[in-house]
């Protein structure tokens, strides 16, 4: 992986340059990374990022490379500081798949001011990116049911940022990508035909034989090139009633699939499925619920966090070493900005029989496991070695469990408040 | 640069292979990128992204590396073919910074089906993300008149986007960027400090000493940390009446920036700048053109677009060679989704004394120009060679010439129609 170093604002080595001539720069310090609300109308959020995150801290290294980029930045012997740089402190963090609530201290990252302060913006892009995707990723597999969710969004966004949201629609419980890159974090890919391919064809015959004829009888053929209707009957006619599924991508996807579904059976394609694609989001996804659709194709609003393309996290310094050594909780009093000082742990509340309750977080202490809650803060990095990482069937695993988890409100679509409480102790 | 080949769309692939078992993968195709339409109430978009699609177009190659991740996608004799896969095509298209209205063509892909589908997700990903962004910040420059523009929002995007961002940003009319990446595109970056730093240290004043004593007396430091009053008193104290800048980052700006204002006057500080951040969009950067502001920094509505994260632009088949080996405009038809087959061409139309007009678009012949016009596609590759490389600040400046040749109506921040009619001939 390329150095990680320059994804990072200019502030954050002019604060480290005055740090170190002004002798604070070694100051123990606890920064969290926490959001200070959802974004409206939401009732949970997804953390998605965690295994990026580690590797992009692994990969933080200031070579000749990127030193040479600062020139004129930092002083001389703020470079010399930052060749030598290796984060070597603790890091805390809420695993990935997991749930949040505002003020979920979902990092806390542990060290001098000198290292944290300079991980602020690369960790905030990759947690802010990956859980807004994973955030509006969840509410569409939980108002698709049981019907797969494939990822299509890539053309929509950033050609990097569309492999990161591969990965976390993945973690939120999305069948598979079209992303090819996608499948190097283990997502599986799938796709079969744009309109393109069969405007390149005489005829639309001609285009399904090909595909047909290539790809085989399973494959998914587009029949809104020209005639819905139409298309569906030459479909059959060239693969059999075998035919895997075909796809629709425009026109009124409810009354499309109604009338498809009732041609297909009639030409005894009766397990031959439904696909839609086209501008779905999760409210779109929980209209067609009663729609004859085996699966949903989701592109532009997964990838931009419907309506919601950043998640808002902010990465603030909560405690510092004083003159005295001691450690003293620290916080900003900006209007409609005010953080809570301190070094936080969290607990998920449940009830007897397994429910979501609260988001419970001790300020300075960790707060009491009832017995049948669950402990959100994790170790990922322990003096300085990465020691959070995990298979991503793991952080889909859990968030699937986690989610199972809330109270049944959690499963609306309509606005409302974090269906949990934050309670701070 | 790593290989871009799999920044791709599965089916791309899949095509791939059905078109080279069929025999219609050579066939010559003209493949278009093009806007359907503007977002919602836009008067008009900015192209962006065209040095970075080049580059990217450049590395996509099918390297053992690549090659060994598509195992399982397709076949052998479709491996083999990509192994050699070059593109060696041409393409013409808007040049970087240039603006853009409905169904522009901005880019035209000329070679075989099977060079030239496979660039479809990479070229989309990367037009569709930074003129998102460049049409976003032409907006803020312009409503923030020759006041300067900072882009401040890596920590809100992916990590990756948020350089392509500040990159965008830059075309479009901003002064610089806090993402240190972004020196590697020649986009100027600035920074000073954060609540964080003035948080670090036992008192406001140490802080505001340590970072003067560093950074000198030009620096800018950031007084809303508790009392901003306090803060301004303290910061004059002890930079002297030559600080360089405050910067407020929270609360009512307008209304502090006058009290600041005064305040700095008072002091004698009468030249010192003062920095208005939090959550700024052209609209506020408006609301704030009579206020005492000398430098707006924008974050998150920035790198999401203002509210418009993508641009919607289609990569669409627009004329192939049929089997009697003549080249014909296709299109498909799906319902809402019309797409306007052939080869397209295109100018802006001015008016004598150099105001825009209208986009005049020619489909299979150029337009012809009255002798005021500007043509709109410029040969970017040539029989497969990048030749449409250039640095930054010429499209920058492009973008600025371009813009000031608009109608006064393009200046509106309110929602509106297209400041230019869209022509087909």
């Amino acid at each position: 992986m390329d150095s990680t170093a320059l994804l990072t604002d200019h502030y954050e080595l002019t604060m480290l340059q005055a740090a170190l001539a002004g002798g604070t720069a070694g100051r123990r310090s606890v920064f969290e990374l926490f959001p200070r609300r959802l974004p409206e109308g939401r009732r949970y959020g997804v953390v998605a990022g965690v295994g990026r995150a580690l590797d992009a801290l692994e990969a933080f290294r200031f070579d000749d490379d990127t030193l040479a980029v600062l020139d004129g930045v930092v002083d001389e012997p703020t470079l010399s500081w930052l060749a030598d740089y290796r984060f070597s402190g603790d890091v805390w963090g809420y695993p990935e798949g997991e749930l949040y609530f505002p003020s979920s201290p979902l990092l806390v990252v542990e060290s001098t001011f000198a290292e944290a302060v300079l991980l602020e913006t690369v960790l905030l892009s990759i947690y802010n990116h990956d859980s807004a995707v994973a955030s509006a990723a969840s509410r569409m597999t939980l108002a698709a049911g049981g019907r797969p969710c494939i990822e299509m969004g890539s053309r929509r966004t950033h050609e990097q940022a569309a492999v990161a949201a591969a990965r976390a629609a993945y973690v939120a419980g999305f069948e598979a990508s079209s992303n090819l890159a996608a499948r190097r974090h283990g997502v599986p890919t799938t796709g079969t035909s744009a309109h393109s391919f069969t405007l390149l064809h005489d005829t639309e015959e001609q285009a399904f034989k090909a595909q047909v004829s290539s790809l085989g009888v399973g494959t998914t053929l587009l029949v809104d090139t020209y005639d819905v209707t139409e298309a569906v009957r030459v479909g059959i006619e060239v693969a059999g009633p075998s035919l895997g599924a075909v796809r629709l991508d425009s026109g009124d996807l409810g009354v499309l699939a109604v009338q498809v579904r009732e041609q297909l059976d009639a030409l005894g394609a009766t397990r031959t499925r439904i696909i839609v694609t086209s501008d779905l989001d999760e409210f779109a996804i929980a209209a067609l619920a009663a729609a004859p659709v085996d699966g949903y194709g989701v592109g532009t609003e997964l990838v931009t966090g419907s309506g919601h393309p950043t998640s808002g996290f902010v990465y603030k310094l909560v405690a510092r070493e004083g003159s005295d050594g001691e450690l003293v909780s620290v916080a900003k009093k900006s209007v409609d900005k005010i953080s809570v000082g301190g070094r936080k742990y969290a607990l998920r509340r449940r009830s007897a029989d397994g429910v979501a309750e609260a988001e419970v977080i001790g300020i300075g202490a960790a707060p009491v496991d009832d017995g049948d809650d669950r402990t959100l803060l994790v170790p990922l990095v322990r003096d300085g070695e990465i020691v959070g990482r995990e298979p991503l069937t793991a952080a889909r695993d859990r968030h699937a469990a986690a989610r199972a988890e809330l109270p049944l409100e959690a499963q609306s679509m309509a606005k409302g408040d974090p269906v949990l409480p934050t309670v701070f102790l």
